[in-house]
């Protein structure tokens, strides 16, 4: 059952799940303060229809007589993570009638981070820049997480609300408002979608039902529970989040962050079931609809068909940049321990993962299988992006690494791959600013966890760079990633970005009329000179 | 590498893997005391060859200097868990040159647990019983897993030592006995194997490397680690341990216990090698070499073929017992709640699972995927095991619950199936003493955990049982399960096991001369008559 508050000609019908709760009343906190008793049906939900009750009102929900909380289906979080959740009017007037969807294919993707993208870090200060985006040959964006998170700084992978937008972006219309002129600008959008835990603060969702499970451990807290008891509801609570952003928010598609930290091992995995849906809503809403899985399993039975696969369209393939980067920079820090040599980058261009059941140092086993049977499009592959940027100490970019002629030679790898490529924004005029991870927790403890956790990450991956990391909950951390857009067609700045627009033109002209699978791959490599031939 | 004491023409060479200890030596104990330095190879294997070692010699590493330890690999332990290991010598006169194996449709499975089968609790008791066996048209015992555990009572399955046989059965030449008896007897072995977790006295394998993960967790302890970093090499110690089965013991299947406990989310799963290796030692050995795994997952994807499958051969399939036992008692405490119907047990005969995706309310979530394009030999199936009977508060069978008509049903029920039946021990002739629970662990606090976690278990399972449950430890209980051989053939006794051998002639001359997989399969239910046609 759908969760959350609608608008319904009865009134607004309030639904939540608590199957374990004897009590559950709809409180209303602004402008009127009531209470209502709840109805619980067999599976839990509890529902009440309120007359009264309008867009813009808050409200809350009280279990078992005690404390309130927020929605966990709340669509908007006005006073921030811990406040109240406000009904909102889902209408919008939508001009993208025209829009048809974007085939799998064809994307061309451009990564983005809406606070700091633009000095406004709003939905609304993205929209001039679309047609230039275009205009480069970009033909989708991927929106980093929008879900409501703790303060006004985040990458978004702490987000507590997954069905709220970020209220300091602009909310549920500015999101609508950026995806409608996306598509009358002829790209599509991609967002990022975190179902693989929440975020540390403002997370009450266990105050309602069993959404996590003690059974598996993420890095980042509790996992999600998709394979145990009430496991059904929990995975109801996310297709219908799926669902909410392809067919009201009209997304074409979703990028699912990091599935390797979703542990499901049901014979009928969440993400087989969300896959399976997503084809029915697509024969439903009329267009293409796609879910990119980021993944670091090597694992080809998630991309794969049914019954063998979890028939996933497709998976982010980081052994690629991997291979790429650490070829041009020598680093061997990290993961970078199992990458290097031009071979590498050969077997990246050949099928995607290099660690394909041999053994990695980093891991210290065997790691991935062949992909047998993945088609060539099913794999996003990347010179840059948020994680490989941000996640290095310091969040710089290969600008701050690399010589030009380097940079080019990343850029022409990436674009001329037979893969989907995907940019990180400011990599096409090679913006020299950094991006380094930033929260805005208000929780001091919360926060000196993660300033001190940021510092062991660091201390193993780079050599004594434990203590001059930029301090994540600095405001100077999160301005300093700001993009200096206006850079990008000045002097070297414009000749990268020329240079991408070339390849970009030249990639759709050239590859685009061989179908992906179709192409014939050669590509020969030798240690000893260093060349790599592709033909 | 091969971990353990191995005679060689130089002397005997031992092997022991420990990646992060800076010294590790070899300690002889008796008859000869004496240390020697091992040598470390980059997997983290160290390695002596000591001239004048012989079999019957007892030994112990020494790990940095500090307390002495039984070897992981050790294949006998003389004076029990704790204590030092024996050099074996694995020569064995074999006469089965004749045995050519068993191909997976032709099995028809006895369970067996060594300690109670016979007055002796020996396997040296079981030989004279083998021709009645196979006269009453038994194909294969199977037997309950015999690694070494602590004390002489155990079901097995608290084992510590893999590659050890239990000393109070026989030891290592007492199986290989019992093997080349069953093979000239016509009879298969299948061993029951616990790949899933060491018991909890006598453990020492996490002393010497990282056996076990914090990732996951089993209800009997640390999981195994196969997946995590160093894993390659535990997977190597169980691969050892399946191929020494095979090999040296002339084993001709194992039941793999549990395997929904075996947590492994690699691109190449632990069993799925597992069951590629073995295919390759089938035709090293060049006789049929088969894997049955236990699972509750309602899985098909284990048993399909590669690469969309895990490429077992066969699964038990506890649906169809719990469908039967389900609807002869109309019980429905625990997982008995999922079933009871007619219609359960028919869809059970027409394709094993009942759960294929359908809501549990025992698990409180859907269960299960349909078994699509998996062969009815690939199922296992039973009235009885030593789980359902000695899961149960009093470890009662089926001959203490329902009359002898019912009885009857309940064999002719599991021999004309189409799947591959599995008797319990004594089930033949309705041997009425229980096979309870028992332990004979030497740790009084650990004692009285096993105590009070059966009855926590039990209070779940059945109402009000929690109080009067034999006590584990006591060996009056493990007496108790002891069977009355003598009764078989004795009045209803006697019946009830001509009954059950014209059903196996009856299923050897009609049904296996069709193929299981090209039967026509009619099963009509009817819940008001409670009538079953099977055709």
């Amino acid at each position: 059952m759908n969760q959350g508050a609608f608008l319904t000609p009865d009134g607004c019908r309030f639904c939540v799940w608590a199957p374990y709760r004897s009590r559950c009343e709809l409180s209303l906190v602004d402008p009127t303060q009531r209470i209502y008793p709840m109805e619980k049906d067999g599976a839990g939900y509890w529902t009440v229809t309120v007359p009264e009750a309008k867009p813009g009102w808050l409200y809350q929900y009280r279990l078992d007589g005690e404390k309130e909380l927020p929605d966990p289906a709340s669509r908007c979080q006005p006073r921030g993570v811990h406040g109240p959740s406000e009904i909102i009017d889902p209408s919008f007037p939508w001009t993208d009638r025209s829009w048809s969807g974007l085939a799998l294919p064809d994307y061309v993707l451009y990564e983005l981070h809406v606070g700091t993208y633009t000095p406004e870090g709003s939905f609304a200060a993205i929209l001039p820049r679309l047609p230039e985006l275009r205009q480069l040959g970009i033909r989708a964006i991927e929106i980093m997480p929008v879900a409501q998170f703790p303060g006004r700084r985040n990458w978004g992978y702490d987000g507590v609300y997954p069905f709220a937008v970020q209220t300091s972006y602009g909310g549920i219309a500015g999101l609508k408002t950026l995806v409608n002129a996306c598509h009358t600008a002829g790209l599509a959008v991609v967002l990022d979608v975190v179902y693989n835990h929440l975020g540390p603060e403002g997370n009450y969702l266990s105050q309602f039902g069993p959404y996590f499970t003690e059974n598996y451990r993420t890095p980042w807290g509790p996992a999600v529970n998709f394979d145990d008891a009430d496991s059904d509801e929990v995975r109801g609570y996310f297709l219908q989040n799926a669902h909410t952003w392809f067919a009201e928010f009209h997304i074409d598609a979703l990028r699912l962050d990091a599935i390797h930290a979703i542990h499901d091992e049901s014979a009928f995995p969440f993400l087989e079931e969300l896959a399976l849906r997503t084809r029915q809503w697509e024969r439903e809403l009329d267009r293409p609809l796609l879910l990119f899985a980021e993944t670091d399993r090597n694992d080809p039975r998630l991309v794969r068909p049914r019954p063998g696969g979890n028939g996933l369209p497709a998976q982010w393939c980081d052994d690629f940049h991997h291979a790429l980067h650490g070829l041009l920079t020598g680093e061997k820090q990290g993961y970078y321990a199992d990458f290097g040599g031009v071979t590498d980058l050969a077997k990246a261009f050949s099928q995607g993962y290099v660690l394909d059941g041999r053994y990695s140092p980093y891991r210290r086993r065997r790691h991935g299988a062949p992909p047998d049977g993945v088609g060539r499009e099913q794999f996003v592959v990347f010179a840059q992006n948020h994680d490989q940027v941000g996640n290095r100490a310091h969040g710089d970019r290969l600008s701050s690494i690399l010589d030009f002629s380097s940079r080019k030679l990343a850029a022409a790898s990436l674009l001329f791959s037979d893969f989907l490529p995907l940019l990180f924004m400011g990599e096409e005029y090679g913006e020299p600013r950094p991006f380094p991870y930033f929260v805005d927790h208000e929780d001091p403890e919360l926060l000196e966890a993660v300033r001190n956790g940021r510092k062991r990450e660091f201390a193993a991956f780079h050599d004594a760079a434990g203590d001059d990391i930029p301090d994540p909950a600095a405001e100077a951390t999160f301005f300093s990633a700001v993009l200096q857009w206006e850079r990008r067609h000045a002097g070297s700045h414009g000749v990268l970005w020329e240079f991408y627009r070339e390849l970009l033109i030249l990639r759709e002209r050239v590859l685009r009329h061989i179908p992906l699978d179709a192409r014939e791959d050669s590509c020969e490599a030798d240690e000893k000179t260093g060349l790599l031939r592709l033909r």
